[in-house]
């Protein structure tokens, strides 16, 4: 009999989603988020759970915690085109933790909140070994608004918002011992999407959706299985975060960043050539960039473009949880 | 600066409670979910955790696991009148955890969804020191059929449905030794109020309810404190699970399973005098009894009347996290 550590959490996944039943959801398991018909709205659900051990690198405040624990739950909203309702947050807290310690989780996650315009509405408190987060989100979006994963057509493009590998630069900074506080931000508070992917799907042009928290790589090949389709993908378009290559020492540095190293909450979006202009306009007026990185296959290779110009198969290696890279 | 350990879980939720930003929830923490109001209806939601140290005892099999971390979900909302939409499943474990381990639990959170007519719909899985599950449950109640915990009036009866005791029946069984499925089956595999909640909230006679899950005291000190009222409570009137009378060899020990044993997820009413008949007669179609065991008081002491008619004040005893009785 296998262990997770030998399956992997893909295999993990697929497991789970081979057992459970189908309800009455309009989209489920494989998507950023549940989704359920109310009254020709999409109500949205997703939840993310963090451990001490997987996702809470040394250095990282209690306030980031708090902070990064709502950031990854609105980014999933973000990405279907939704608005968020309010969020529940559970806790599994070591006894010894302090008091202290404690508030500043709670100010962190609550202030991440109202700057989306939203609130924590409940939540659980557990005793646990290891510190656990663990928070569902919920939002609404109206039907015809719901940019799903599943859309993508041959000769679409895809796209991202911002720029990729602020999330590796603050690990990268890490490993090298520099402590400075404006490396690690992006890594330790993300800021979702949110008003942009509301944008987006008032616009109805993107067909396909998702954010990239496990990695550009790891993305293109969820994209691909769910789509049937494969991707081309230009390195050499990829718009890479100034902290990168301020950290990275060599070209390898920075292409591991942005394409493998997850933690960056931007979109990654699939929509016709012909309507990517007023998507990066429309964004613009966010004060964020959209770049155009590749586009849709028909066949299910993924292809990446070396900065010589030479194609070669773009290997999966996004981040996996119980499997160690 | 106190530990959690210190401090317990109702001063740390006190604590959260005092931190978080009010938003656009029509029903906030302090009651079993949280509700938004969406075109007249409320959308209900409720999350639990549950980890090994705190939750699982042994003996208890993972598809139990599973069972019940969605059961005491939906218990929540059960306990508003609310009809469940879904609920979604987070697992943080162990990376030596078999498949055939989670395989097992799936099918039980899966049985559990399906024998009320439900799904889980998405969730997170995460490597963890020790086995954590979150559950978020979500569902809907017409706003008029909601009951929240607050609404108790002075001189309504206090109720309770099933039978108490049935969870600690099952704790008491382990701690001796004994080890037959039918005293755990209580305790391991809980089976929540569903279809009663609904049809409570159909009669909009209910006017404060909220599940006994953290044992009978708790429960009354919890909704002394938020319709700032008290109780009187007849011992010899609660109805006592025969699986307790089983296990107990004494009269204490009766008492303490059926007053201070958390893990019964029955419903705690509180209505008008006039409206018990009506609403007993409704739950028995469902075969569910419901019985009168006490009194709202309007000064905020929570009495006991014992089996020889004295009445003191009634002790706090229920679990309480973080903090060891």
């Amino acid at each position: 009999m296998k262990t997770l550590e030998e399956i992997g959490e893909r295999e993990a996944i697929r497991i789970i989603q081979s057992i459970l039943s189908k309800g009455g959801e309009a989209v489920g398991i494989g998507d950023d988020c549940a989704a359920f018909e109310i009254n020709g709205k999409y109500l949205l659900i997703s939840t993310d759970m963090i451990t001490a051990s997987t996702h809470i690198p040394k250095g990282m405040t209690p306030w980031e915690i708090g902070w990064f624990i709502a950031a990854i739950n609105f980014s999933d909203i973000a990405a279907k085109g939704g608005d968020i309702l309010g969020m529940v947050l559970s806790l599994g807290l070591p006894a010894n933790v302090s008091e202290d310690f404690l508030v500043s989780i709670i100010e962190g996650a609550d202030a991440c909140a109202r700057s989306y315009k939203t609130s924590i509405v409940g939540g659980d408190t557990k005793e646990d070994k290891e510190l656990t987060l663990c928070g569902t989100v919920f939002g609404m979006v109206p039907r015809e608004h719901f940019i799903g994963r599943k859309g993508a057509e041959v000769g679409d493009i895809v796209a991202v918002t911002g720029y990729l590998g602020k999330a590796a630069a603050g690990f990268f900074a890490l490993q090298k011992g520099y402590n400075k506080k404006d490396l690690t931000k992006d890594l330790f508070q993300p800021t979702p999407r949110v008003l942009e992917g509301i944008r987006l799907g008032e616009l109805k042009i993107i067909h396909s959706s998702m954010d990239i928290s496990d990695g550009l790589s790891s993305s293109l090949y969820q994209l691909s299985e769910i789509n049937e389709v494969g991707f081309e993908i230009w390195l050499d378009s990829i718009p890479i975060s100034d902290k990168l290559m301020a950290v990275c020492d060599s070209q390898e540095c920075i292409d591991d960043g942005i394409l493998h190293f997850g933690g960056d909450y931007e979109l990654l979006l699939i929509l016709p050539e012909d309507k990517f202009l007023e998507a990066k306009h429309e964004l613009e007026l966010f004060g964020t960039n959209l770049t155009k990185i590749g586009r849709v296959r028909e066949d299910s290779d993924i292809l990446i473009k070396n900065r010589r110009g030479v194609y070669s198969i773009l290997p999966d290696l996004g981040y996996e949880h119980f499997k160690h890279r």
